[in-house]
């Protein structure tokens, strides 16, 4: 038998693949559209006061650990908040409408001069929830990772199939780049303000990645990710990979250097534990679309799927996608219930 | 040497897995957007008045095969059409609404006593084409799957991560059977209906099944398919599968008994071919962003792509996806150019 850790510790020793009494658990998207104490503050706040109000961010983020008790707290903000201090006009209509999108070297020179002063909010949450919190949770801090953070910035509304970023990827490579580059040096620094801040593990969300084939996604996504870890400090706290739609992806995902890969329900995790499981610790997996079935199932399914975790290195218990709109908190409560007590 | 085929032969042979000049080619949504001829008659008519009127649906079909001189000529029309006919009350705004969706058993009991005559218009374009084209081109007609179709009418404007249907799959395991099994009838209607009027191949586009995990598009999309396969004549044309986003089902997919499986682009296509290119033959796969760079690139990876089809019992040359809003019309015409002249 092992010491029970603290949820803080527990948390960060899986991310990192060290020995733990059993797999952490946190949801994506946990704090947000299906709890009525979050739906109450909606109702007389916009999404971006939401992010920029640390008190509320702070409170909105507490809301799931009050009613579930998990190892992980992240925070409450948007990975497209940082592109307000960096020249794009964010607005939500309530999906992100940028009203000045990139088009021209110009753009992309006012993003270079830009800074992630826009995050700064959210890590004054990240200390209210660290002095909070004190060992009962790690506090999570995210970023969107520079190939997404493009995709958003080059639309004012995103096209399903990001158009734009993927055209000018095969016929402007050199702008890509630049483009890239840019955003990387801005997604360390949201990160770098995040650790300053004592966010305990940071997730990096690649939601649009998983468009590219495995060459391309080398190519510009990859590599850009890379950068973004090699900027970060050496002495850092774990860094969560998670890119959407990348069962074809977890190989070259699992090589870039981050801690933890993040795997989308649609991968089997035992499989995924085999290929990538002893370089990296594993996040997930469960369709998050389960969580409107009868909580029996649902905690059948995680005990199954930690089963499954224990073949790789470290196992954080998660979703493989954010909580939907809609999803019963029933749903929620038998999934952290079971991760919290798994069973033999 | 092999006697030159025409390009209906061509395209039929290749579908079965039998011996071809060359790799045939057509684009999935070839007909459309991109096409400056097709916009002059988009600026006039509605789109499902478009469907609905056979000369303006062949004509539209045409156009691509007159610029390209294609191997394949696709109807115009649209997988949600037959729902017409079955009790849904379908718009375009541009996007499909559906303004009663779906909602209780007797709404699945409507659905059931439905029909597809909403596709004739639809097969008299294919008459048309057929008497228009003769052996210049096989005529290739559709329909959605039942899965697809399904998560449609139960949302008015469909959420992208289908939560209703994904829900309801869940919770209300034989509510989905039932709604699965009035599709599936309602898809094999489409289909006869398609055969009668001379469609010499098939394609069924189940857009959604990739948002399913492996045991899970067994249970539901998978067993739909193989009914819907099972429901129509034994001496039937070739029948093509495409599922986007399913680079995790290409296995489960080629077991069903189609003909073809049309890859994503995100699927390696010599992996393909060696994992299930002997049982079915291969459709696509080029990614359709690369269609927005430079021709002499499109040339080489059209170039690759037959190279790599050559591995597989039979390939279409095809994109991994739709073409998309924008596409340069020389992007198109360098990819069917070379596909027509694969070379040594």
């Amino acid at each position: 038998m092992t010491t029970p850790l603290t949820p803080r510790e527990r948390m960060v020793a899986a991310c990192r693949g060290m020995r733990v009494d059993r797999a952490p658990v946190w949801l994506m998207r946990q704090a947000g559209r299906y709890l009525p104490e979050y739906r109450e503050i909606q109702s007389r706040t916009g999404f971006l006061e939401r992010c920029r109000d640390p008190q509320l961010a702070a409170e909105i983020s507490l809301q799931p650990h009050r009613r579930f008790g998990v190892d992980g707290v992240v925070v409450f903000s948007d990975i497209l908040l940082p592109l307000c201090s960096a020249g794009i006009d964010l607005h939500f209509e309530p999906g992100p409408v940028m009203h000045n999108p990139i088009a021209s070297e110009a753009d992309v020179a006012r993003l270079e001069n830009g800074t992630a002063a826009a995050i700064d909010p959210t890590c004054e949450a990240i200390r209210r929830l660290r002095a909070e919190l004190g060992s009962e949770a790690a506090v999570i801090g995210f970023a969107g990772a520079p190939w997404t953070l493009a995709a958003y910035a080059l639309e004012e509304r995103l096209s399903r199939d990001v158009v734009r970023l993927t055209s000018l990827s095969y016929r402007e490579t050199a702008f890509v780049d630049r483009l890239l580059a840019a955003m990387t040096k801005l997604v360390i620094d949201t990160l770098v303000r995040q650790i300053q801040a004592g966010a305990d593990v940071l997730q990096i969300f690649d939601t649009w990645a998983g468009n590219l084939d495995e060459p391309r996604f080398e190519r510009f996504a990859g590599r850009a990710l890379s950068a973004v870890l090699a900027g970060l400090p050496r002495e850092r706290p774990p860094v969560i990979l998670f890119a959407r739609g990348a069962a074809h992806l977890i190989e070259p995902l699992a090589r870039l250097g981050a801690d933890v890969v993040s795997l989308d329900w649609r991968v089997n995790l035992s499989d995924a534990a085999q290929r990538i499981g002893q370089r990296v610790s594993l996040q997930g997996n469960l369709d998050p679309g389960a969580l409107f079935g009868p909580p029996d199932e649902i905690r059948k399914q995680v005990h199954a799927l930690i089963a499954q975790g224990r073949q790789a290195r470290g196992h954080v218990v998660n979703l493989g996608h954010g909580v939907q709109v809609g999803t019963p908190v029933e749903g929620v409560a038998a999934f952290v219930s079971a991760a919290r007590d798994p069973g033999v």
